[in-house]
């Protein structure tokens, strides 16, 4: 059976791009060599390497050795958070990898307001004169919500002018995760105004289990993982070639195209949005910040159906979307995203989560609308039969 | 230009062996889902991935549930080194993964007889009563050695049985970084009597940034890395399933041939030393344990050749060897391995690590050897004009 497939949960994994496969290719087989060899074809894939972390890092406006590779952005996060030791604030709406991190040592976690954005003020009120790290992510996971973050840093940077005056030498940074919305929103660190940020490769397109953490010169990491003292000292462990030429080529392809893709994306988006809309009327509850959102985001809630059944009977025809995140730590249970934005129970458990990108047609989404119009139907006939 | 390559450097990085590639393709594209969503083709690939975690594991007689999957064996050590808060016996010759994460912590480096074995006596002689980890490579990296872990692991079990007689509670473990030797000689975790082990698909012919760390039973460790909850909570991350499908394939592969490839490997490895002993005498130095050695192991001395020269001489006729192991921190140093067995200066300096495996075939090794010989009497030549 080979029906058409309607990939709705880019914001849980994406293909590897071919063109990315292609240049990764080399570096499986001929290119196999291990970067600290001595001989020539290995200085040459050492090169090599650190020119594809040059590529990657000129994506976000930084530069290669300012980059740290390590397999995944729950690992960069872990890494960031790992370069304090003072109290840390971040948001109660932050992917499972922040949030686990932060719990383990002293933290305050801001509250996001009904959309979904954590506002620089709350921010402001949470700062203590022992907080050395402030981290909130770029776009929200599961309603799209992109964070102010240059407001953020605004609140941060001032906090350390007055540290500086008053000749308080601890320092305090600005982290992000952005592993939602490369490739839809700007992501330039100078312009975001952060001290670090997480990216993830496996979420453009690129390999799974590559990322990267950014940071600012005078930033100090310290580092998880010790041993021969790759990546200078920060992440040890022989080079992933191979992931970071890949990475590199993802980051370089969704950057390029980001401009004409997030118009593309958002024309989806709304015009999926209006057909639901006038499906539902007042049943249906979008969520997040409509105005601030990544284009291909759209999170909808019909209180009363059950999310989880009709995800598993929209798969039936091929609709493969989410209700929440998917990470382990959130299977069967109601996802602290929606409830920290004031979601109802029903609300929550009537929620869908759709992340449009490169598998999002005009024609497929069009189809796949009409399938979940179809669905939500039949469900809300069936609950009153 | 297409000169021949005879790669003598397998210790340092393998190719992945083209049947592995081809299991991993499909995860690439097609079977690029999220193994945590919901949808029927992600559960399926988490089934996919537990399946080949349940192989990878019969591998070493384990169970898929007692693998803990990381991005690396150096990440695989630093997690069982970070299981135990307590005193930490190693040796002086394991790799700098177990080195540096040792060295963060109170412990005792056994330092290893002349042919690189660490005995169980020294190890039993460090043992502190607040000993909670014994850290013991299966084969050294540049040497070739092969400890007698069974012995080792005789010392840790009757310290077990000795704490328990006096109602001590403190535990103690027996972690082995396999990194080197898998595919060439038994790694069977019973048989080993370790308790917990590390193991390296990029050492194997499978992808790089892959690798395992085995668990027993009982063994609790604490996460270096938060979040999701993959990997039982012991290693957040969406989890890499390519990476583990190619893994899997490539440790089966691996131990199929096991057998046949460990004769084929000695044969071709004691013809080429023969060579070279006939052609230097007793001007040649053979290092490592000459009855308990990997079998694609040879480590030779020339005291008084340059080995780095030569080294860079080799290439120009496509023949790829290191002097020592290739990590960063090496690079520029004497081998700490080599310092440790008691060699003088010019003994390190004028060595060669020739690690044969799959691209060594009876001919191309014959003909490196012959070029090898040909160089190091060049050099011969020009130090003696």
């Amino acid at each position: 059976m080979s029906q058409p497939v309607y990939y709705l949960d880019h914001a849980a994994a994406t293909p590897i791009d071919e063109r990315v496969l292609a240049v990764m290719r080399p570096y499986f087989s001929e290119k196999f060599y291990n970067p600290s060899s001595p001989y020539a074809p290995a200085v040459a894939i050492r090169k090599e390497y650190e020119d594809a972390k040059h590529i990657l890092a000129q994506t976000i406006g930084a530069k290669g050795d300012e980059l740290v590779i390590t397999a995944g952005a729950t690992e960069s996060i872990n890494l960031a958070i790992h370069s304090v030791q003072g109290h840390i604030i971040s948001s109660s709406i932050e992917h499972h990898a922040v949030l686990k991190a932060v719990e383990s040592r002293e933290h305050t976690l801001v509250n996001p307001n009904k959309k979904g954005t954590i506002s620089a003020d709350a921010v402001k009120l949470a700062l203590r004169s022992d907080t050395e790290l402030v981290s909130v992510q770029l776009a929200n996971n599961e309603i799209g919500t992109i964070q102010p973050l240059r407001d953020i840093a605004a609140v941060v940077l001032a906090e350390r002018a007055r540290r500086v005056e008053v000749g308080d030498s601890r320092p305090i940074y600005l982290h992000t995760d952005a592993s939602q919305g490369f490739g839809q929103i700007d992501v330039n660190v100078a312009r975001l105004g952060v001290d670090m940020l997480s990216l993830n490769s496996g979420k453009m397109y690129g390999p799974k289990q590559v990322a990267l953490l950014w940071c600012k010169p005078g930033v100090r990491l310290s580092p998880l993982v010790l041993g021969g003292g790759q990546e200078r000292g920060l992440r040890s462990g022989t080079e992933n070639v191979a992931g970071v030429i890949g990475f590199a080529e993802a980051a370089r392809l969704a950057h390029k195209q980001r401009k004409s893709e997030s118009v593309r994306l958002m024309e989806i988006r709304d015009t999926m949005q209006k057909k639901l809309v006038d499906a539902f009327g007042e049943m249906i509850l979008l969520s997040g910040n409509q105005k601030k959102r990544l284009p291909g985001s759209l999170h909808i809630s019909l209180p009363g159906i059950d999310g989880e059944r009709l995800v598993f009977s929209l798969e039936s025809e091929g609709v493969f979307l989410a209700t929440g995140s998917a990470c382990a730590a959130n299977q069967g249970t109601r996802s602290h995203v929606l409830t920290a934005i004031g979601m109802s129970d029903a609300e929550a458990d009537g929620s869908l989560r759709i992340t449009l990108g490169k598998l999002s047609s005009e024609k497929s989404v069009a189809e796949a609308t009409e399938i979940i119009i179809r669905h939500v139907k039949k469900e809300m006939e069936r609950m009153h039969a």
